[in-house]
Parts: C-alpha cells; structure tokens; sequence
C-alpha cells in the first residue's frame, strides 16, 4: 500500500520544480505594472488544483484581485478546514541588495533564495501538495478541505473581507488553517495564538509652492523636512512609549501567565542583536524583547523622503515632505480608531506653517486563538509526529488581519502552523525558505489532517 | 561713430540665440555623467571670448573642471576688473514639474525658462557681449578686464581656490565684478554687499544589518528612519534657535545701521507670503524675514530618505535613514568650525542603538563688500543709468563662498551686480531670466565699465 509519506518522498523533486515554477511570476501587489503576473500566478494555482480530484475549483473575480477557490467535501460529519494563504507577494526592492535574481529562484546552503519563497507562495503550497499526496495514495483523506488563496495580502486584502462576508456559505468551515508566520528557531517549531493588528499611515508635509533656493529663503520660511522630523520625534518619547493621545487605552495589559509564558520560550539576546548586526536593542520601557515584539503595540517609519537624495549637495529647501507611518497594535485595539487617533494628534501638533495631509492606508484588527481549541491539539501532534518535539506556542508581531475576520464572519478560529524563519528576510532582500522545511510542511500538513479525526468526528 | 548701445541694440537677436545654445547645454556639474557637457560648455565660453579680440584665452585644466581665462590689458594705470562667472547648472530635477524642457530654453511672457538661465549662465554671459560691444563699436574700452568662468560653482567650487592661489600674479586686480545675485524685485536695481557662507553636511543612520519586517521586529529593534527624525528635531529650538553648542560664538550681531538699513528696504511681506502660497512664514525669534533670509544664520533639511518610499504601504523597518543638512552661515561664522560643531553635536544626541556617521560636503565663508568702495559706486551709477533708478543696498541670504576667497587670496573686493530676480525659481523647476534683463544687463555691465573711470585712473 502506497502510503501519504512515500507519495510526498517519491515527488521531492517535482514539487520542488512547481514551487520554482510559482516563484518566476513576479505577483507584486503593490504596483499596478504587475496585474497580468498577479492574474498568472492565479492561474498557475487554479491549474495545479485543478489536476487533483477535487468537487470544485474556480476562479472568483473581485474588483481587484482574483480569489483562488477550491473544494473537497468528503464526510460531511468530518471536521472541515479551511486553508487560507496568498499567492501575492512584496516589492523586492532594493534590487541591488540581492545576492541572486528575486524571480530566479536559487539554492544556497539548503534554502530557496525567492521573492516569496518564505512569503506566503512556499509555507502555502505545502498544503496543496498534501492534499495531492492523499489523494494519489492509497490512504483516505479524512476530513473535508476548502482553500482560499488570495493575491492582495501583501496589500492589505481589501476586497478579501467583502468576499468572505458574500461567500460565508460556501466557506463554513470548522477552522482555518494558515501558514504565514515563522517558527520560533530552526527546529523549532511553533504554534502562533496570538497576531498583531495594524494602522498603516501615510503624511504628506506640504510647505512652499516650489522648492526654493535655501540661501535665498533659508531662515525666513519653515522647511517641511526639518517638520516632518520634528512630527515624527512628538510620536515616541525616548522611552519607547507612543505618545498619541488614547492610544493604549484599549490594550489588554499582559497577564502573569502571559509573562510567564514568554519567559519559558528560549531566546538569546545576544545572538538576536548578533544576527542583526546591532549593539544594542531599544524598545518600550518595563518590557523584554520578545514582549515588545509581539505582545505590545509600536509605531515605526517604514519610509521617509524629501528634496534632493542623490550624489552631491543640492541647496534646495523642499517644497514638501512624506512618510510612510505604521502602528501594530495588540487586542483590543481597533486599527480605526487608532488612525483616527493618529489623525488628530498630528492635526493638533503640526504648526500652521504647512499644510500636514494625513491618509490611511490598510489596517487589520489584532488577534488571539484560544490555547485549549483542538485545531491546536492536532497541530501540536503533527508537528511533533514530523520535526520530533514538541511546538512552542507564541505569539507573534506580524499582523494576518484577515485572522480576525475569519473569527468574526465565519465564527472560525485559527491555526497558524508556520513554517518559515524570523530569519527568511521576508519583506527584505534575499528572503528564502528551508527547501527540508517545505518539505517537513507538506508532511506536517499531512499529519494535521490525520490527526483531526482524533479530536473530531 | 558707432556707440557701444547701438551695437547692443543691433545684435539683441544674435545675443539672445548665442545665449539659448549656451543654456542648451546640460552642464550639470553634481553628477559625473555630464563631464562631456561640462567640457561643451568650456569649449562654448572659450569660443566665444576668442572671436573677439582679446590678449588672451585659455582653458585651464583642473582635477576637476576645466576654468576658462580670458584677458585684455588696455592701460595699466586704469582700474583692472576681474569678472567671475560660472558656467555649471544645478541638476534639473523634479523633471515632471517643469513646464518646458529644462535644456530647450523657452520664453514666455518674456522669461526665458531654461536651467541656468538665471545661475548663471544668462547673468554672466552678460560681461561677455558687453566687452564684445566695446570692442566692436568705436568706443575704447576703458579699463582691463580679465575673465575667470568656473564650472564646479554648484558643487562648491573645490578646485578654483587652488587655483586662484596658484595663479594670483595672472589673476591680480582691482576688483571682482560678479552678476550672481538677484534685485530686491523687478525694476528695482540692487546691489548685493553681503552674501552667507555655508556648510553642507550628510549624515547616515545605519541601524540593522537589513531591512526587517516591521511587524516581526517592529518595537524590539531601534528604527533609524525615526531615530534621524529625532536628530533632526534636536537641531532647532521651535523658536528657531539652532541648538548645536556653539554655533552663535562668531556671529557679528546686527547693528542698529544694520537693522535701520533693512527697515528702509521696501518689503511686503503679504505679497511674499502670496508668492510662495503661504500662510504663514517662520523663523529665528526676534528679527524680521529680511534679516532671517540674509543676516542670520540657519539650518535646514535639503534632503532626507529612508525605506519604502513608492506607491502603496510596505511594512518595512529600514536598515538605514540618511539626511542632507546645510547651514547658512554670516560673519564671522567658518565653516569648517560648524562643520565640527555641527559633528560633535550628533555624536552627542546619536543614541547607541544606531551608528550615524556624519560628512561634510563643500562649504564657504560668508563676506560683506565695504559700502563705500569705489566700484560699489560705479556699479550704483550704471544701474541708474540703465534702469532709471537709483539701486539699494543689500544682503542676500545665499553663499558665493568665492567672493571671500577672492577677498583673502587677491585682496579684492567684489561687486555684485545681480540682473535677476528671487522669483527665477534657481535651483528649481521652471528657472527663468527676464530677456530684457539679459539686455539691460549687457548695458549695465558696459555702462559700469565707463563710469569706473569717473572713480579711479
């Protein structure tokens, strides 16, 4: 009898090639100039789903970009799950800082170098290539699957939430299943409960009509760089406290088991600053490191530009200033009234000597999954069938909005089986993924399913 | 007999489409891209000097950028006036602001819209068809004039000092005849007898050895796009006070002549505020716009960048921030001193969660002309003669940090005699020179020349 795991073994390479075949497209959301390699990758999915048996597989249309479904309903007193993940990826940029092409994947050292290796295409194929590797065998696949995959993460998911609150029927489900977070070392896999919301904002300083001659005018008129600046340092005091008025108001204060749980997971300062090249750390007074990175809010400048940026000295007094300002938030903060907060203090300390726009871009409401719910139980088993120990659990700093959702739509809590590395540079040059762990994942997604059917039905 | 003004009026055409092939030139000097054009522009002004008949012309090597010399020796007991001038642009960027092509000069409304019209190209081509029409009317030119044009004014000038030094037994005179500078306003004539100096200083945040995910790393790692925020707003006080220990030790403070003098300039500050589209104007507390745009010292942001800066939201935390910083400067300010000043003081403020590195890009000394020089007078005489009135005197907020080397090497004055307007938008989009200040100014220069005579030989 051909069982699940000599299927996956028997297929290392091919699975590997599709995977590579999925890293060509460059799915950039971000930038309209990639829709056609967004619609691509969207159909490289439709097409590898639709060369399993499944009950249905289609392509929904949104007004952005399309949302990739698919279905097997086997029992229908199975547990059924359903696997959310996102074909879209980051901007590579800056290109130059790549050791190898972004779209181009390549192995070094046992790990795929790609634009999205890690982010989400590699972590959310494994469970395709485990539903495959049920059906080709000889062993039943016990429970019933639903995917989901989106092009518009990496964006905020604006138009995933409308399509999750049209299409609740067709999604019901009994939990989601999700892998996009990273486990807690190499080897050590982890079970994320806990995600981080987000506000992300965008400011535009607006001062003089043109740039100007900074002799001619330097002194007399105020500059919107030196503004921007001095916005930005009135939003942290030095204690790493956010400074916007009411903005803690709704954070669920860390618990003593919660502080507890974090000080039991393992972690080496030393070698964290090693790895990114620091001497020393900076964060929220009165918290530690893992705290501050995951279970307490923060706001930092994701981009800032003015005036002249090239070689050379340029004597320009910019007409205008931007940057690019997000805030994680931890529940029970609402990323709205969080932007609305950051709205008014900035209206209340811009001098009337600019003209300060303030807009908002995604947002995504925090979350937590409760640690007694048996997706978790079964996720723990499989991870520990297939890397040999048990999983941490721990809470994350990313945010996966659309967690959140899930539970307040489809009243459908998740499991967050990551697979990848806080060291896979997602978002970064030179972002890759453990070629053993895309392999470990579609064994552990494998296992998953198996070991629902202890906990459920 | 054929007067100098009648071969002016005759040749207006001429001069006007000499000057459209001088400023279709990109001589951009801050970019090593435009070496070739630098070297077409030399070639133009050495071209052009040597189809009049004068002792000499000669285009001098540098390391840098070539300087072109020209002389005529006609009495040596008349007045020898060395005329400076620049021949190198500022980079034309933001190019979708421009109306019209930055190197296919346009006029309209009588403005000639090109990069360099104004700086400097327009302004000092007008010496070199008013000696031109000496020499070709019948009219004696009536003291020695000698050229010296750089091509490196925009990045600070760093090879004409040597060579000043190298060269003063060639270079000996009397005075400096510099059009550089702008009139108080249009049809009103002045003549410039203070300028700033200016130190130029970049500075580099360097925080993690990548750039990380913010929401991973966000409020554990120290952001260095917030943390040069911080630095900058520890530069000024809000009331604009620099705050950089000792950098008010040397400056002169403005005397009660000094205050009555900028008094009695006509100013309204109403149409200045309209002119930029501002509400509001601001400055160093306790003086006036006039005096904090040209008597007081400041600082601004020329330049600043960090992260994600395209369309759309990446949740980056950058590996680095930078910022351009440049502080105009008045007597007795050196700039090499606030340079280190200005050095010590963010190795004060930098926090140990960073590295910040500070450089120093060219910088200059500021200089005032004595009010009652001769060649203040003469140049006061032509300019009423031409434009019908009498001109002001007055400082101005930029940095021609040559005019004080020439005043140390050569031991000669300057006298700058401005033909354009604040409003030529120099260094920005839409640069423009008046064409009949093109005009007005060639008959100028010639009329200075003449009445030279009245005040010495």
């Amino acid at each position: 009898m051909a069982t699940v795991t000599d299927y996956i073994n028997r297929n290392k390479e091919r699975f590997k090639d599709e995977l590579f075949e999925f890293l060509r497209i460059p799915s950039i959301s971000t930038s309209k100039e990639h829709k056609d390699d967004i619609r691509r990758a969207a159909s490289f999915l439709v097409g590898k789903l639709e060369s399993i048996d499944l009950d249905r597989v289609k392509l929904f249309e949104t007004d952005g970009n399309p949302i990739v479904f698919a279905e097997l309903m086997t029992d229908p007193e199975a547990a059924t799950v359903l696997v959310y993940g996102h074909y879209d990826v980051q901007p590579p940029e800056p290109l130059d800082q790549w050791d190898s092409s972004p779209f181009e994947p390549s192995i070094r050292n046992g790990d795929i170098y790609a634009r999205g290796s890690s982010d989400d295409k590699g972590q959310s194929y494994t469970h395709v290539k485990a539903l495959e590797s049920y059906l080709k065998s000889d062993e039943d696949f016990p429970v019933n699957i639903k995917f989901i995959l989106e092009g518009e993460e990496e964006i905020g998911s604006p138009h995933l939430v409308p399509f999750i609150e049209e299409h609740q029927d067709i999604l019901e489900c009994d939990m989601v299943l999700i892998s996009d977070t990273a486990m807690f070392a190499e080897d050590t896999p982890s079970l994320t409960y806990g995600l981080r919301g987000l506000a992300y904002m965008e400011m535009q300083v607006m001062g003089p009509n043109r740039d100007l001659h900074s002799g001619v005018y330097g002194g007399a008129v105020d500059n919107p760089a030196n503004v921007i600046a001095e916005i930005i340092a009135k939003l942290k005091a030095e204690n790493g406290v956010i400074k916007i008025p009411g903005f803690y108001d709704n954070v669920t204060a860390l618990s003593k088991e919660d502080r507890k749980a974090y000080e039991e997971l393992p972690f080496d300062e030393e070698a964290y600053k090693e790895d990114l090249g620091l001497d020393a750390l900076h964060g929220e007074e009165g918290y530690t490191t893992l705290e501050r990175a995951s279970a307490r809010p923060t706001l930092d400048v994701n981009g800032l530009w003015s005036g002249y940026q090239e070689e050379g000295a340029k004597t320009v007094l910019p007409a205008e200033a931007g940057a690019k300002v997000s805030m994680r938030l931890v529940p029970d903060q609402d990323p709205k009234r969080i932007a609305q907060l950051f709205k008014d203090y900035i209206n209340t300390i811009a001098p009337d000597t600019v003209e300060v726009t303030v807009t908002e871009h995604h947002g995504g409401n925090p979350a937590i999954t409760d640690l007694t719910f048996y997706g978790l139980k079964a996720a723990a088993d499989a991870f520990e069938a297939v890397y040999g120990q048990e999983p941490l659990f721990a809470r994350e700093g990313g945010s996966i909005p659309i967690v959140a959702d899930f539970q307040r739509v489809l009243d459908a809590q998740s499991v967050l089986m990551g697979f990848g590395l806080d060291s896979d540079a997602i978002h970064s040059p030179n972002e890759k993924f453990a070629l053993k762990d895309f392999y470990r994942g579609i064994k552990t997604s494998a296992k998953f399913f198996e070991q629902l059917t202890d906990y459920s039905g």
